[in-house]
């Protein structure tokens, strides 16, 4: 704590990301990321831009590549706001729409940054017990909110909500702003991107870090009606006016034309999914249905942290969240690639012999 | 303004960047981006980034790069915050650093972001009048304040204050910080980086877009007491926590390796700039003693807006502040290459004739 710090910093929990391997040997199921690399049509796109352009400024408004998911999301390009990474996008979101007379309301179990965000904003927060099976249950949501936010899939669980139930939000609480954060949305049932055509309060944000395999490039977006889209640039325009740099505003939109690149990998994620989660079963774990590119496990006869340390002897990161609380014995593992699925499964049946 | 707004969002006055250029011929002397691409190092470092990197996020604290920065500005890694652009590491300046009890003070001509930020942080301000020569006062700075930031060189004037006197502000201000940004710094007499060494509350900012030609790949960064770093980082962790990205980091790794270019552009700008000068005042304009890329110039004849209309009528974009102050009938000009220095020469003399 110094004395030039303002009131706020001291208050803050600041969000701790999954570590970063320091060596190459290391199998690493703890962030999230994609197995697989990006598509070639982002090597290439690297390979031929040209470094003199970097002199100038980006686009301050990503003209280009909004007018590219307005396309892919069958929506007009005043409906797309894009940012350095999802992230970015839900801390504007948080403070365009997000009402400090009453508490902001999130599930009990979620993405741990949401909490992290209204320190930030000063805003007040409540949340929606999930029930025994971490089932999200729209009916507690209060009448009165600040604001209604959720994963889709949630995040750390995995579990999706039906398309029909996110409707339901949406129409209920018609004086809110609804936000369904689909950063793990392309490994689901179905978007909700298409809501924001019929309801002016939703917000959908969605991430290239994950399907699109660009973590380390930046980019997220948030779809929404254009009044919507209006406030976050207004708050965007008044904090730092080039989000979105050239080399990752020309990696996305490479990543964007390659559909069957983004389809084959969805798909190997998905089956790889089904490997894990069958394989941790066999193996009494509990593993929650997931929809994402991670799975939520927990085992009767095994401290989770002790697997965690356990797995790492073996090389093998997984994310273990610290906490006193229902999640306190579960891990979170990224989905890897088929190889890195098997490694984990025999490392988990040697663990637990 | 919509119902689904928080309240601070329809009270914004969001900062508007000088407008890009939508055709190729045009020359653009009003974003001051350097005249010149980086350096032959950073497209070599692009031509050889592995895309297969970008599925993993970016190290959060951006170690790799900080410790670059630490060797370069002879300080140490905790010394040392970087950002996605300095615009960005100053909108965490402001929230981290500056109280709201009393105004934070900046010079009543300078960076227009400044008062945009005061808005969306909820910080009141006071603006120090400069004298008619657009000296920066430091007498005039009251003994409370919220917080004390002025450019070095100055924007939009491009006037230097001597280290001296900058030394002076941060030892008669001891408990306020104190906010030097040095946007421009590369192109001026002396930096006052290694003031942080000496007084714990001084902040330092820096940029790559303008001496290191990366304007297009948003990299900016802060110097200061390990204590303030250390709050920068709390408010950057609760906002985003990967705001540089793979291949900005490697671009800026890049450019700082090579000095010999680095310092062969800066000199070629200095003597552009004094051309530029020189030039102009012979056609009668009144020209700012500048130490930035960029001159601050006005005529007695002809106003800066018509100036500006028939400068852009032979494709030569410059920055007019459509503003109803002292600098309403001020142009600010980048200075671009020799050729372009020459081609906006002949232009003004076509035009005042």
């Amino acid at each position: 704590m110094s004395k030039y710090w303002s009131d706020i910093v001291g208050e803050l929990q600041p969000y701790k990301p999954g570590e970063q391997a320091t060596s190459d040997g290391v199998i690493k199921l703890n962030t999230n990321e994609n197995a697989y690399p990006p598509s070639p049509t982002v090597e290439e796109a690297i390979k031929f831009f040209s470094s003199g352009s970097l002199r100038l400024y980006p686009d301050p408004m990503s003209l280009r590549l909004r007018t590219a998911i307005a396309d892919l999301e069958n929506l007009g390009i005043d409906n797309v706001f894009v940012g350095n990474g999802s992230d970015e996008v839900l801390a504007h979101t948080f403070r365009a729409f997000f009402k400090n007379d009453v508490p902001v309301v999130f599930p009990d179990v979620t993405y741990s940054f949401y909490p992290t965000y209204c320190k930030l904003f000063n805003l007040s927060y409540g949340e929606i017990p999930l029930d025994d099976d971490f089932q999200f249950r729209p009916e507690l949501i209060p009448a009165r909110n600040g604001g209604i936010i959720f994963p889709n899939p949630n995040a750390p669980t995995g579990i999706y909500l039906d398309y029909s139930e996110v409707e339901l939000i949406a129409s209920k609480h018609a004086d809110s702003v609804v936000v369904i954060d689909e950063a793990y949305g392309e490994f689901g049932t179905r978007s909700s991107a298409d809501l924001v055509k019929k309801y002016p309060n939703v917000v959908v944000t969605r991430s290239f870090s994950k399907s699109y395999s660009l973590a380390g490039a930046r980019l997220g977006y948030a779809l929404a009606n254009k009044d919507l889209i209006e406030g976050l640039y207004r708050i965007k325009d008044s904090f730092n006016s080039y989000p979105v740099d050239r080399l990752a505003e020309v990696c996305a939109l490479a990543a964007l034309r390659d559909r069957t690149y983004l389809n084959s990998v969805i798909k190997k994620i998905k089956e790889s999914r089904e490997t894990l989660t069958n394989g941790l079963r066999n193996l009494g774990f509990r593993v929650l249905n997931s929809e994402a590119n991670f799975v939520f496990v927990s085992h009767e006869k095994i401290m989770a942290e002790s697997l965690s340390v356990a797995l790492r002897e073996r090389d093998i990161l997984v994310r273990y969240f610290s906490k006193p609380t229902r999640i306190g014995n579960f891990l979170r593992i990224t989905v890897g690639t088929e190889q890195q699925v098997q490694k984990l499964l025999a490392s988990m049946t040697e663990i637990l012999r």
